[in-house]
């Protein structure tokens, strides 16, 4: 069943449209501390005011078993019955983990997502992945359950960091290498940093629909959905090493570098033109910067590929182009050629 | 899709030969403190010696959101990945919190069910209800996730006493009673605490299917399901009444007693033939005795039944039946029509 998805900057009106036609007993919002405060009041929907709010700590930390239970409790505790609604008002941890407990409360009540963030619009808000943390590991225990409704937006994007809105814009890139040459160039021509919410809407609608049209096919991710893996096996484990070194980077920020290092091996294996990926590198160095690595952090970064969780038996697997919107799933990749990929990747961002 | 089952009471032949056409890096068998000790010793499975054992105490108190968590931590600190498996071997108890475990870790791998009480091989293991108690509320939290094999066998009931298969077999009842007169015919005939294995495989295998075409039709319970509450409006509420007296009842015996008040109804309401319902009175009071309700209890039965989770805004509502076979759904019953039913099964049963 294809996802419901709206595209507006009314999102009030259009939460009150969509209730107005829903069989439902009691309504349940569920925001975190920022957004509670910060998008909840800028809501103006009639029926949300309504509704029980489950007001949830902000942070990635807030992303575990303890939460997930406090809210399953006031559900309980509020007598929410199989014909209420759960709505989701906030970024990747609030879609991510009220649609987890939404998903599992009574074996599965509706929700809908309205996210908050750029890079929960055009990722986590869209696909029914929904999951918790747990022993340390992301996304260690979920469920695939899509929202009944995705509400998406960009208005409530002027609270977001400048920093978050460009870690949101690569997962765009990405989803525009995925679609091909024309979208790359819509991508490529906009500024991300740019205030313009309805231009920016209606890259996001173009952005969105290459993800649905994949998960649609493939929704539990047996096969075509590890194409939206493109940029992630470098990028996670880019991620990963700069928490090793106590220098965090935005998710995005990993991402984009890594999709240069896959536009790279997608050139040396499979003939990625390179004007393409010339210009995606440019992009990259300008709105993302540098990885700021050495060949001393290659060891490293092989062995995080070696065990990230898509990965299979020890091989470093990646997504790669032959060309846009052309993607080959599972390319095994020899440590030489990904040495030889990240030195060119330094060349091009450093 | 359509469940695998297989019926066989070589069970540990039958495992090893799934397990060899099953795609599988690690393999894990949950039991509970019984099962381990009663039945995995008799399973003769070369690759479940293999398998990393999950030990959890038995009993109904262990089925919450703790036991949930220390399984979700050994499949991860074991390093369990996606192409796991996991083989739940016990009763009810065990194969709904080990399939719930299994359907949210790393958002569902596949798990196997191998029950090993009647109740658990008619009900619990076929279907894709997994859950976990919560707030004090059977199945609070769960999900709807087939288990990719059930393995049905009656050789490990002779570790059940008498009363515990006689409260599987009310479900077999049920089953027989939605399927038609021959089906009913067949378990009207057969001695619930005879020790003939193989016989009682062939009725376990005509009722089993009986639920999964009604589940294959409706996996979700959105409709056809509520079929299966056959006799279950009345017998919660007398599983309850029994539990506020502090005399708890097994559930079947409850579900039994209800058959009887639900097939009353149904030769009110829909005529029913009495000669079905004398006979189903009869073997009901020869196996399961008496609830032992006077008409005292009729105020707290029918509070009981308006509060029950499948009702809808405190009317009571009942799965009935207008012939053997012949399910009508969402009757809604009169307080009289109730207290009718009521008195009518207490002269057939007292």
């Amino acid at each position: 069943m294809p996802q419901r998805i709206t595209y507006t900057n009314q999102v009030g009106a259009a939460l009150d449209r969509m209730l107005a036609s829903t069989d439902c007993t009691s309504l349940f919002v569920i925001a975190d501390t920022n957004t509670s405060r910060q998008v909840l009041p800028r809501l103006h929907s009639v029926r949300l005011r309504q509704a029980t709010p489950i007001v949830i700590p902000a942070g990635e930390e807030s992303k575990g078993i303890n939460t997930l239970a406090d809210v399953w409790q006031t559900l309980s505790d509020s007598g929410a019955t199989r014909r209420s609604v759960v709505i989701n008002v906030g970024g990747g941890m609030v879609t991510d983990l009220g649609g987890m407990a939404a998903a599992t409360f009574k074996r599965g009540i509706r929700f809908v997502n309205v996210p908050t963030t750029l890079l929960s619009a055009v990722d986590a808000a869209v696909g029914g992945k929904t999951g918790i943390n747990f022993n340390g590991l992301k996304n260690e225990i979920g469920a695939f359950a899509p929202a009944c409704e995705v509400i998406i937006s960009t208005c409530f994007f002027d609270t977001l960091a400048r920093q978050e809105l460009r870690s949101g814009y690569a997962e765009m890139v990405k989803h525009a290498m995925l679609n091909g040459a024309q979208a790359f160039a819509d991508v490529m021509n906009y500024e991300p940093d740019g205030d313009e919410p309805n231009h920016l809407l209606q890259l996001l609608e173009a952005s969105v629909a290459v993800k649905q049209r994949i998960v649609e096919q493939d929704p539990t991710e047996q096969g075509l959905r590890r194409a939206l893996n493109l940029g992630h096996t470098v990028g996670h484990a880019l991620e990963s090493l700069s928490l090793q070194h106590g220098r965090p980077v935005p998710h995005g920020y990993a991402v984009a570098w890594g999709l240069v290092t896959e536009a790279v091996l997608s050139h040396m294996l499979l003939q990625f033109p390179s004007t393409d990926l010339h210009r995606l590198a440019t992009f990259v160095r300008q709105h993302y910067g540098t990885p700021g690595i050495t060949c001393d952090d290659y060891p490293t970064l092989l062995h995080l590929m070696h065990h990230d969780k898509k990965s299979r038996q020890g091989e470093v697997n990646c997504t790669l182009l032959c060309q846009l919107g052309n993607p080959v799933l599972d390319n095994v990749i020899a440590p030489d050629d990904m040495h030889t990929a990240l030195d060119i990747t330094r060349d091009y961002l450093d």
